[in-house]
C-alpha cells in the first residue's frame, strides 16, 4: 500500500499538470473505457491518486482542496485510506453531505475549467455536470489522462486472449444475431450503431475474454452499419480461432484504438449509442453533422431474453453449482465443528468444491462470506484484517457465484452454525415466506419488477422490517452477473418481465453488528396459462440448494408457505442428490423432507 | 334528444364560421374551463353539435370531415348517436384507429389553422397537440367559441349559491391554510399563484358550490401573492355570510370573468399554475415577460392528506352510509323475492336510503348499479332503454356514493340476488381476498400506490385473471370523489401513501355478458410502529357494510383471510347494528358472523 506522503506528492504533480493545462479541477473515476460495473487493473486511477482502494468512489483534486466520494459500505475503510492524505471523505447519501455536482458548483468559480479523462466519462454522465455546473458557465476538457502522465508503474492494459461461445452453448450464431440488430437499426432509421458494453459486444459476437476481473468479457467496441460490423479489439487477445469465427460471421477486426479514427472520418448522417456505456471522447470524434440518437444498447433485451439454448446451459450449471454448494454446507456444518474456519478460507474451500466440477471458470463477482456482524455489511468482503473466525452460533451469510463454460450462477445462503435463536428464526423465516411467495408468483404480461417487489418485502413489513436494497436483477450468461434491462425494485422500471430472462430472488434482512440474512435463487420467467387477459408467466427456480432447515420457525408458515417450501426442497433434492456421496445424500435428505 | 339533420345543421353552420374565421379545423372538446372531471351543462359544448351525450368524447371537425373520438364505455350509444349525422366514431384504443393527434396530423394541411375555444383547452392539452402537429407547422386560434355563437338555447352557466364548510368540520381556516400555501410559495420562490382546479379552490377557501354535478363546488378561480388572495366567482353564488367568511379570512372577491383583466395587468416576475387544471385562454392575457412556473397545484399533498377533524367527519358519515347501504342490501335482499325491482329503481331505493340519514347532501357521482352483464360494464350507468329487472340469480353489482354535511362515501359491493354458483363464488371470493389483502397491508414511509397494487391483483393472477383499471383512488373530502395526487394502480405513481390519505380499495373481476364483481372499501392511511426502517403505516377502513356472506367460498379462504374477513365483520356489525331495526339487525348478524 502507499504511504501517505506519496499520495500528497501524486496529487501534488497533478495540480502542476492542471496549472500547466489551464485546468481549476480535475475529475477522477472508477470506471473504464466502457461504462462497466467491474474495472481492470489498469483503470483504477482513483485508487492510485488517493490509497482508497474500494470499488466505488470519486476523486475530486482541485487547487487548494481534494475530496473523495464513495458510499456507505466503504466510509470505515476510506477513513483509515485517506487518512493524512489531505483528501477529505465525502460520505454520499449522509444528511449534509454536498454531492459531487453540488461541491462542484460551490468550490468552483464563474468560468472555471474541469479537467477529467474523457474516455473514463460516459455521455450521460458529463451531461448531468453539464446542466448543473452551467449556472457558472464551467467549461470541461476532456482530451488529456493527466493521471497517465504521472502513473510510471501502471499495469499494462488487459488483453487476455479470448474465446467463441460455441453455437451449442449460445444458441445462435453472431451473423444471426446481427441480423435481428440490423431489423431493429431500420425499423428506427438507424444508419450506424456505435457499442461500447463489454457484454453486450461479447453477446453478440459470441466472444468471451477475460480483461475484466469476474466477467469473462474482452476490452472492445463494435460499429455497426447495414454494410458492416467492425469489431475494435487489441490484436493480443486474437488467435486464428477466434479470427476465423468472425470472418465467418461478417465481423471486421479493427485495433481498439482504432476506433477513434473511424469516428473522426464517419460518413453516415446519424448514429445510435447507449449513453449510458459510451464514453465523451468517442463522440467527440464524430464529424459535427452526425445526428445524435441516444438509447438503450439494441443488444440489452435480446441479451435479457435467454434462448432455449442458453436456458438450458443455465439448468446444467445450477446443478453443477448446486451440488457444489450443497456440498458445502454438509462439510462446514460438520467441519465448524472441529476445524478452524473462517470467511475468507470457507470462501476458499467452497471454491474448491465449485472447482471440481465441470467446466468451471471463475467466480462471477468477489464472494460474500459474512459471519455474524459482518453479515449485516450489505456488500461485505472479507479481508485479512477483518477476517472473522467461525464459531458454534450466529448467522453466515454466503453470497457467492460462477461462470461455467455453459452457464453463471449467482446464490445466496444464510445457515446458523449453532442453535438459531427464537430471533434468529423469525427474521430468516420472514425472509424465507418473501422469497418463496416472489419464487411463485404468476402474473400477466405487462408486469414489470416493480409490480411485483412487494411480495417479497411484505412479511418483513408486517414485523416493521425492511431490507435497503433491490429484490432481484438480472444475470448475463457467461457474462456480467448484474445485467439490465429488467429488475425487481420498488423504484419504478418499467420493462415488462418476459419470457426467458433470468433474474435474482434475494430479500435479506440486517441487524446491525448482530447477523445478516439473505436467501437468493436464480429463476427464469417461463410461460404460464393464456387467458382472455393475456400471456401469463411463472417463474422457474434455476438455483438447486436446500435452504437453513434449522433457521426455519415452522409455526410462522402457512399451508401454502409450506406447499412452497417442500416443492423446492423436492426439487433440490431430486436434481442433487445423484450428485453426492451418500453421508452428503443423507444429510440433504434430512434438510428437505418435508414440513407438515 | 336532437334529430340527425339538428345535427348536421350545426356542423355545417360551424363550417361557415370557421371559414369566416380562417379555420381549417376546430376542436370541441367537453372539458369546463377548470380541467373538471364532471362538468355543468353549460359546458357540453361537444354534446350539443354532435348528438353525443357521453361524459368523454372529442371532437373534431374538419372542411369536409368531422370525427368524434370516445372510449369503450360509450362505443354502443356513440354509435347509435353518431348515426347519420356524418360524423365518424373513432373507437379509442382500438387497433386501427388513429388517435386524435395522429388524425389531425394526418388530415390536416401544412401551414393549416386549427381553432377551438382556448378556455376549455388545458395548457398540457394544448401543448402535446403542438408538439404533434409542429411537423406541419399548424397553427392555434384559440380565443373563439365558434360553438358558443351557434348554440342559441345554451343553459346558464350555473351560479349556484354557495356556502362555508364551517371550521368545526374543515379543521383548518382558510387563513390558516393560506398561509402554508404562502410558505410554498416562498420556499420555491413563486410570486404568484394562479389557481383553476374548483375542488383545490373549494378546499383552499373552505367554499363549497353546487354548480358541478355531484361535486359540490363553485366555478371560481384564485389568484395569490403575498399580500393578496382574490377568489373570482360569480356573484349570483355569493351571500353575506360567505363573503363575511372570505373577508374575515383575507379573501377578496371579484367577477368570475376579471381574472382575464387581472391577469393582462399582471406585475409579478414570475407565476406558478398546474398545466393540467389552467386553461390556455388564461395563460394568454399574462404580460410575455412573466416566467411561467408549472406544476401541480399547491394544495393537492395538503388536501389529500385529511386533517383529524375531517378525518373525524368521514367517520360519521361512513356510519350513517354504512346504516344505509347496509339497511338498503336486507330490503334488496327480501324484496327481490316478491317485488319487480329494476337497476334504475334500485338505485333510487338505495338514494332514499341514504336521505334520511342525517347531514344527507347529494351522490357522489352517477350511482353504477349493474345486473348480471351489465355489472361487466366497468362504467355502466342504467338508462332507460338498459333499464334491466333484477332476478332471483346471478349477480349485482353497486357502486354508489354520497357527500353529507361531514364527509363523502364510495363504496362498491356486490351480491348475489339467488344461489351463488360455484364458478361466482370462485371469482368472488378471489376478488375478496385481494381486497382484504390491501385493506390489512403494513408498510414503511417511501411506499407508493403501485409498489402495493400487487396485493389486490395477485389472488387473481394466481386464476389467470385480472382487472383493467386501477385498485384505488384518492377521495376528496366533501369535493370531488376522485381526487389525486396518491392512487394505487400498476402505472407508476410516485406519490408516496402518507398519513391521512383518504384512498379507495376496489379490485374486481368481469366477465363479459354475465356478470361484474368489485369490492371497494374507502380507508385512511394511519401510521403504525416507528422502527429503524423508518415510520411504518397500514389502512383503517372507512366503509362499514357486510361483504356478502353467500358469495364466499370458505374453502379458499387461509386462516389469514379468515381472519381479516372475520375482524372487518365485527368492525361493521359493532358500528352498524345500533342504528338497525332488530329484523335487519338480526340479518346483519347473521352476515357478518365469524368464519371458521
Amino acid at each position: 500500500m502507499e504511504t501517505k506522503s506519496e499520495i500528497k506528492k501524486r496529487i501534488d504533480t497533478l495540480r502542476a499538470l492542471m496549472t500547466r493545462e489551464h485546468m481549476d479541477g480535475y475529475l477522477i473515476v472508477s470506471d473504464d473505457f466502457h461504462g462497466s460495473e467491474y474495472v481492470g487493473d489498469f483503470f483504477k486511477e482513483r485508487a492510485y491518486m488517493s490509497g482508497f482502494t474500494g470499488s466505488a468512489g470519486v476523486l475530486v483534486v482541485l487547487r487548494d482542496k481534494a475530496a473523495l466520494w464513495t458510499d456507505g459500505r466503504y466510509f470505515i475503510q476510506a477513513e483509515v485510506q485517506l487518512q493524512d492524505t489531505g483528501i477529505t471523505l465525502m460520505r454520499q447519501g449522509l444528511k449534509d453531505v454536498p454531492s459531487l455536482s453540488d461541491y462542484l458548483l460551490a468550490e468552483l468559480r464563474e468560468g472555471d475549467v474541469l479537467g477529467m479523462d474523457g474516455r473514463t466519462i460516459t455521455v450521460r454522465r458529463l451531461k448531468e455536470l453539464e446542466e448543473k455546473l452551467e449556472k457558472k458557465a464551467i467549461t470541461f476538457k476532456t482530451d488529456q489522462d493527466l493521471v497517465g502522465q504521472i502513473w510510471q508503474d501502471r499495469p499494462e492494459m488487459s488483453h487476455k486472449p479470448t474465446w467463441i461461445l460455441k453455437e451449442a452453448l449460445s444458441g445462435k450464431s453472431a451473423a444471426v444475431k446481427i441480423g435481428e440488430i440490423r431489423t431493429q437499426m431500420e425499423q428506427q432509421e438507424i444508419k450506424g450503431y456505435l457499442m461500447a458494453s463489454l457484454d453486450d459486444i461479447g453477446w453478440l459476437c459470441n466472444l468471451r475474454g477475460a480483461d475484466v476481473e469476474c466477467t469473462p468479457v474482452a476490452l472492445a467496441y463494435v460499429l455497426i452499419d447495414s454494410e458492416k460490423v467492425i469489431l475494435y479489439m487489441q490484436k493480443e487477445s486474437l488467435n486464428d480461432q477466434v479470427a476465423n469465427y468472425l470472418t465467418r460471421n461478417g465481423i471486421e477486426c479493427a485495433d481498439y484504438f482504432a476506433i477513434y479514427e473511424d469516428l473522426s472520418s464517419y460518413s453516415h448522417d446519424n448514429i445510435y449509442f447507449d449513453p449510458n456505456k459510451v464514453n465523451v471522447s468517442l463522440l467527440e470524434q464524430l464529424p459535427q453533422t452526425v445526428k445524435k440518437m441516444e438509447g438503450q444498447d439494441l443488444t440489452a433485451l435480446p441479451k435479457a431474453k435467454k434462448n432455449a439454448v442458453e436456458l438450458a446451459g443455465e439448468k446444467t450449471a445450477h446443478v453443477r453449482d448446486g451440488v457444489a454448494l450443497t456440498r458445502f454446507l454438509y462439510w462446514l456444518k460438520t467441519h465448524v465443528k472441529t476445524e478452524t474456519i473462517t470467511e475468507i478460507s470457507g470462501a476458499t474451500t467452497l471454491e474448491q468444491f465449485r472447482k471440481v466440477q465441470d467446466g468451471y471458470l471463475m467466480p462471477s463477482f468477489e464472494p460474500i462470506f459474512g459471519y455474524a456482524g459482518h453479515g449485516a455489511i450489505v456488500h461485505y468482503s472479507a479481508t485479512k484484517e477483518t477476517d472473522a473466525a467461525l464459531r458454534q452460533e450466529g448467522f453466515l451469510l454466503m453470497d457467492t457465484g460462477a461462470h461455467y463454460d455453459v452457464g453463471t450462477t449467482d446464490v445466496t445462503r444464510t445457515v446458523a452454525l449453532g442453535p438459531a435463536t427464537e430471533r434468529m428464526k423469525r427474521h430468516y423465516t420472514a425472509v424465507l415466506i418473501g422469497h418463496l411467495a416472489l419464487l411463485n408468483c404468476k402474473f400477466p404480461y405487462g408486469t414489470t419488477g416493480t409490480n411485483l417487489d412487494v411480495i417479497a418485502r411484505e412479511p418483513l413489513w408486517r414485523l416493521g422490517l425492511d431490507f435497503r436494497h433491490g429484490t432481484g436483477h438480472g444475470v448475463g450468461h457467461i457474462l456480467s452477473v448484474h445485467e439490465g434491462p429488467q429488475n425487481i425494485s420498488q423504484k419504478w422500471n418499467q420493462i415488462p418481465l418476459e419470457e426467458g430472462m433470468v433474474i435474482s430472488d434475494e430479500p435479506g434482512y440486517y441487524e446491525t453488528g448482530a447477523y445478516g440474512i439473505r436467501i437468493e435463487n436464480l429463476m427464469v420467467v417461463a410461460k404460464d396459462e393464456e387467458s382472455e387477459y393475456g400471456q401469463f408467466f411463472h417463474f422457474e427456480p434455476l438455483t438447486l440448494c436446500p435452504y437453513d432447515r434449522a433457521s426455519i420457525d415452522e409455526t410462522m408458515l402457512s399451508d401454502v408457505d409450506k406447499k412452497r417450501l417442500n416443492a423446492y426442497h423436492k426439487r433440490v433434492y431430486e436434481m442433487i442428490s445423484p450428485h453426492l456421496q451418500e453421508e452428503e445424500r443423507m444429510w440433504l435428505e434430512n434438510e428437505t423432507k418435508p414440513v407438515s
